[in-house]
C-alpha cells in the first residue's frame, strides 16, 4: 500500500485495515507468498483517441484508486479528436501520463488499442515500445509487430454487443491462430460494466491471461459510481516485485485474477492463495464452557466477502450466508458438538468466481486456543 | 428546478416503497394474496420480570419498528425485581401496555412465559385470558390452563446454551406428549441473537409454527443496532384481518415466516409467497437490437435480496450473484441468445430458508415488451 | 404501513424542497418576485487552454449541478496545450459544448477570457460574437472589441497570489478607466476557493456587477469536494425569463448574488428578495396556553442558513444562533411575553454577506394562527 | 477520557481527537490547566420516580455517553409508579445504580429532586446522605435538612412552562431568601432540550453555579437523537480530581460550562479557559513568497465551534464565519499585508455563550514558522 506507507511509518501500530483515513474506493489486496498483490488497469482512453479527458486526469483518479500500474491504451485506428488532436504520435498520450506519474509510485506502461472489425475486434498490446509501428493496414502484421517489441496482448470485450449482438463471447479461427502463433496472450473477462461467462470459459479452455479492466472513457468516479463506494474494475496481479518486468512475467505466466463490483474472477490456482492472504481465521475459542466455537473471520481486504457456509456444522448465530465485511473482524459461532477443538470451517465464497458459475472454496480451519 | 420535473411528473405519487422518510429499522413486507403480512414480536420482557424498561418503552420501541403486534411475556415464576416491584399480578404489564398503545394501531396480546428447566424449558403461551391463572407447580397442568383459556404455546430457545450446551435444539419426550395433546404449537427457530437449524428441523417434523421472537430484555435499539441499520427479529403473519383473532388462527394454521438479519425462515408454503409479493419482474425490455434483455426487478420489501441465478442463462453484467436491495429497482441483463421474449428467471434466495442448508427457489418469469 | 399513511395524505405530491433524489450537489435558489433565479458558471477551462477535460466533461458536470448557463472561457493568450491542439480557433471549444448541451436546458454562452498582467489582468468577456476577433496585441483594443460585439466583461480573481502577492484586490488607474469608457463591468468577489472583502468594496464602490466562477480547470467534484457535500461557486442571475438575452441584461442591471461554500455575497438589494423567498415563516402557533410561539422557519433553497436571532425576544431552545438546514423545516420557540399574535423576528443571515464584514438583516414576521 | 485509556495505551501515537472509534454521541472537552474537565449529568430519573427505565439502563447510557458523573434524582414527593413500586426508601434507585456504575469509572451520586410548587419550584439536592430524610411537609426544611448533609443544590428549569407560563425564568422572594441562607446554590440555564437566557442572567446576579441537565425521563438516545448526532445537555465540571469531593467542590466554587446541542454557556472565566483548550492554533505558515498566512486551528473536541473572525484582517478563503469541525484540524488564510510573523487572531465564537446575547471573544494568536 504505497501511498499510505507514510502514514504508516509514523503510525506503526495501526494495521492497514483498521486505517480509517482509507478512501472507501480504494480497493487493495495483501500480498499472496512469494507475490506483491498489485492493481492494475491496463485499458484506459484519453482524449488522445476518443476519451473525454486529458492525460492528468488519468494518472489522478489512478493515485485516488491506489493502483501500481496503469496504461493509456489510444485507439491507434479510431481518432474522433483528429481535427483538434491532429499529433500522429500514437506514444503522446503514455508520453505525458509518464511524466505526471513521476512524483508517485504508479507505474505507467505503454499500450496501445488495436481496433478492427471482428474478428480479431479490439485488442490491447501493452508493454511495447513503440505505437506508431503498430500502424499497419493488415491485422495479423500488427500483432506480428506487437510480439516482435515483446508486447503482452490481450483480446478486449469479445462479449461486446456492437460486435457480438447476442453478448456472447465466441472463439474465432483467426483467434486461435493468433493463440497458435503466440501472438495473443491474454482475454478481457471483465471489461468496464460488464462480465463475461463465457469469456472465462475462452480463458480456462485456451490457457489465455484472465484479465479485468476499467475501459475508461469519461470519468472513473462517474462511470463506477465511486462516491456511492464503487470501484473501477482492474485485474490485480501477482509480480515477484514492483516493476514493469516484474508485471510482463506477471501477465505472461497468467498470474491474475479480475475484479469488478466487488467480486473476482480468476483462476484457482491464484484465487485461493488471494482468498487466504485475504481473509483468515485471527482466533477462535469455546464460549464459556459450552461447545460453540466463537471464530473471529479477519477480512484484510478491501472487499466484503460473501460466504457460504459449507462445514457441515451448524451456527449459533447464521443460517449459512456471512458476509465479512471489508477491513473488518467478523465473529462466527460454530456449534461443534463433539469435534473437539480444531475444526474445518470450508467457505463457499460467492463473489470468487473461478469458472462459469462455480465458486471458489475455502478450506478454512479453526482452532480454539487453551 | 428543470431537471427533476420528468420525474416528478412520471411520479405523482411516493410510493410505499420509494418513500425516503422510512426509517431503517422498519421492516415490512407487501401482504400476500388473500393474507396481510403482519410484523409481530411475541416474547418481550419489562421490569415487570427481568426486564430493564417500563411497558410504555416497549409500545413506543414496537411504534418505531412499525409492529403490528407485540405480547409482553413475563417470566411467570422468574421475578428478580421482586423485591422492588411486589406486585403479585402476572397481568400487570400487559395491562399497562395496552393501554398506552391506544393512540397507535399496534395490537397488544395477553401472554406469559412459562418458565421451567429443561424439559420444557422456557415456553410463551399467548392469547391467554389470565395470566395470574398459570401460576400452578407442575408444568404440564399450567400448559393445560393455558389450553383452556385458548392460548397459543411455542417452546422458547430450544438452542439456548444455558441448558443446552451445545446449542444444539433436541426433542424430548415431554415436548412429543405436549405436542401429541395439542398443548404446544410453535417453536422458536429465531431468538434474539440466535437461529438454530436444528430447530427449524424440529418444526417441520412435528409441524409446529415457526416463530422468530426478539426475547428483549433491554433496548432494542442497542441489542439490535438499529442505528447501523438493524432490525429486531420477529415473526411475519400471514392473517385474514388486522385483529388479535385473525392471527392467533394464522399461528394454528402455522402461517408464518421469521425473520433475523435480514434473513427470512420459514416454510416453502409461505416463503413463496411473501417473496412473490416482495420481489418482482418490474418491466423487461431488450437493450436496442441485441438479444440481451434488461429485467428490472423491483424489491417491495425492507429488506435486500441475496440471489442466486438459476436460469442456466448467462448475465450481462453480473457474475451470479446479484444483490437486489431494499425498496430499490436492480437491474439485470440476461443474455437470452434464441431463447424469444419469455424466460425463465429462477433465483435462489439465499436470505429465504426454508429447511436447514436449503434455500428458497423463486420461479421468476420475464417477458420482453413490444 | 399504516404509521406512514398520514403522512402521505397531508403531503400527496413531492414538492422541490423534500425531493430525496436530489443530488446534494445541486445548490438551487427559489425564484424572486418578478425574475427567475438561474444558476450560472461564467468562468470556466477545457483542453482548449490550461484545462484538463474536453468540452463534454463541462456539459455533464453543469447538468449534474443543475446550472442554467455556463461559458466555457478559454485563455484567448494562454495556449499550454498548443502542441498537441494546436487549432487557432478560439471559438471551438464553445462549438463543441453548445452542440452536446442541445439534449438540455443549458445554455452555453459564448465567452474567453482576456489574459494579461496586472493591470488590467485576467478578465471575462461574454456574450461576444467571436473570440477569435479578440486576439490583438494590446489590451484596451480588446476591451473595445468585446464591446463592440456587445460583451459583458469582468474582472476576474483581482485578488490571485500571482499578481497580487498580499492577496489584496486593488484598483487600478487601468481599470477606472476602462469602468469609465464601459469596457468593464464585472469584478470577481468569488473565484475558485476564494473570495475577496476588498473586490466586494470595489464592486459596491464602481457600481460593478458582483460575480462569482469556479475558475474550474480540473473536475469540479474534485475540487469542491462534492462527494463531501461541496459545490462549485457560481453567481445567482436574476433574469426575466431563462435566456441569453435576459442573462445578459440582468448582468448589466447588476441583479447577482454570488455564492461559494454555502455562503451568498451580494448587494443587499438582491440578497433580501432572495432571502425573502429561500426562508419563510411556515406557521406560528402558541404552546398550549402559553405565550410562547413556536414558528416553523422553511428553508426552501439547497444551502442552510446560519441564524442569528435579533429580535430582543429570547428562545426558548436556542441560545441565539440557529441553523435553519437545507430544504427543511426548522422550529423555533419564541418567548413573546405580552407582545401579542404578530411578532417581529429579524434574523442576522450570517452566511449572506452584503459588504466587508457586514450580514444581511432579514426582517421576518410571525403571526400567530388563531 | 478514560473508556478509551486502554486504547490509547496501545496505539501511542494515535491522538484523541483522531479516533476514528470514537462514537458520535460523545461529547468531551480536554482538561483546563489546573483542573479536569469531567462530563456530569445531575438531573436524572427513573422507573423509581416518573422516568420510563430501570436505573440500568442510566448506568449504560452514562458509559455510552462517557460521563464522568450522573444522579438520579428521583422526585421525593411526585410517585406515580408507586402503586407498583411501592417501596418508599428513596435512596433504593442510587443504591441499584452505584453497585452497577462498579465495573466503570462512573461516578454515581446521591441525589433527589425536592418537587414543590412554585415557589420554590422544582430544586435538585445531590451530594446528599439520605434521601428519605428529606421527606418533610414544608419546603424550607428541607433545603435545611439537605444542607445539614453537605448538599449542592440547584434550582432546576425556572422556565418551566407549567409553573412559568410565559418561559420566563424570574427570581422570587423565597430564592432569594434560599440563597441568602445558602440554601440554594445552582440554577439550571440548560434543561432537557430548553435554555433560559434569564436563568443565565439570574445566575450571573446572584452569583449561582451555571448547570446543564438532561432531566431525562425516557431514552437518551430517543430524546436527544444520538442517531442523528445529537448529544444529551450536561455540565462540564472543572474539578481538580476524579472524585465525588472534587466535584463538589468544583460546584460550590462555581466552575462549571452547560452544555447543549454543541452549544456552551458559562461564566466567560470558565468559558475561556475551555475554548483555549479545546481549540487552538496548531501551526502558521507563509504561503509560498505571499503575506498570506495559513493558519491551522486545531478544535480537540467533541463539538463543532462556530467562529467569527473578529481580528479586522480579511480572509483569502472565507467571509467572516467560520466552523471549525470537531476532532478536526481546519485550515484558514489570513491577508496579514504588512503586520509581520505575529498576528492577533481573536474571533467570536457563536456557540460559547457567556451572558445573555454576548458570545465568548477568543483571543486566539499566529506566529509564522520560520
Amino acid at each position: 500500500m504505497k501511498y499510505l506507507l507514510p502514514l504508516l511509518l509514523l503510525f506503526p501500530l495501526v494495521s492497514w485495515t483498521q486505517d480509517p483515513h482509507r478512501h472507501s474506493r480504494v480497493t487493495r489486496f495483501p500480498d499472496i507468498p512469494g507475490y506483491l498483490s498489485l492493481s492494475c488497469d491496463f485499458h484506459i482512453h484519453t482524449v488522445f483517441s476518443d476519451g473525454s479527458v486529458w492525460p492528468d486526469i488519468r494518472v489522478q483518479e489512478a493515485v485516488r484508486d491506489s493502483l501500481d500500474a496503469i496504461s493509456l491504451t489510444e485507439h491507434l485506428e479510431y481518432q474522433p479528436k483528429k481535427a483538434d488532436i491532429p499529433n500522429p504520435d500514437r506514444n503522446r498520450s503514455h508520453e505525458i501520463a509518464s511524466q505526471l506519474a513521476k512524483p508517485y509510485e504508479l507505474l505507467v506502461v505503454r499500450g496501445a488499442e488495436i481496433t478492427r472489425g471482428m474478428p480479431p475486434g479490439h485488442n490491447n498490446a501493452i508493454f511495447i515500445q513503440d505505437a506508431n509501428k503498430l500502424m499497419l493496414n493488415e491485422p495479423v502484421p500488427v500483432f506480428q509487430e506487437a510480439r516482435r517489441q515483446g508486447a503482452f496482448v490481450f483480446w478486449n470485450h469479445p462479449n461486446w454487443t456492437a460486435q457480438r449482438k447476442d453478448g456472447i463471447a465466441r472463439m474465432t479461427e483467426l483467434h486461435k491462430q493468433l493463440i497458435a502463433d503466440s501472438l495473443l496472450h491474454g482475454i478481457e473477462v471483465i471489461n468496464d460494466l460488464t462480465y463475461s461467462d463465457e469469456a472465462l470459459q475462452i480463458a480456462l479452455d485456451y490457457k489465455l491471461t484472465i484479465m479485468g479492466t476499467s475501459d475508461i472513457h469519461g470519468l472513473v468516479d462517474w462511470q463506477f459510481e465511486t462516491e456511492k463506494g464503487g470501484h473501477r474494475p482492474f485485474t490485480v496481479i501477482f509480480a515477484r516485485e514492483r516493476t514493469e518486468s516484474a508485471i510482463r512475467e506477471a501477465l505472461f505466466d497468467r498470474r491474475t485474477v479480475a475484479l469488478f463490483q466487488h467480486t473476482l474472477v480468476g483462476r484457482e490456482e491464484w484465487m485461493l492463495p488471494l482468498l487466504h492472504t485475504s481473509l483468515r481465521v485471527r482466533k477462535a475459542s469455546f464460549i464459556g464452557t459450552s461447545s460453540i466455537l466463537e471464530v473471529e473471520l479477519e477480512n484484510l481486504s478491501d472487499i466484503p466477502f460473501l460466504l457460504l457456509n459449507s462445514s457441515g456444522l451448524t451456527l449459533h448465530q447464521h443460517t449459512g450466508f456471512i458476509e465479512a465485511a471489508a477491513r473488518s473482524i467478523t465473529r462466527i459461532q460454530v456449534k461443534t458438538v463433539d469435534k473437539g477443538p480444531v475444526i474445518d470451517l470450508p467457505f463457499l465464497v460467492l463473489n470468487a468466481v473461478v469458472a462459469p458459475h462455480r465458486y471458489a472454496l475455502l478450506p478454512l480451519k479453526a482452532q480454539a486456543e487453551d
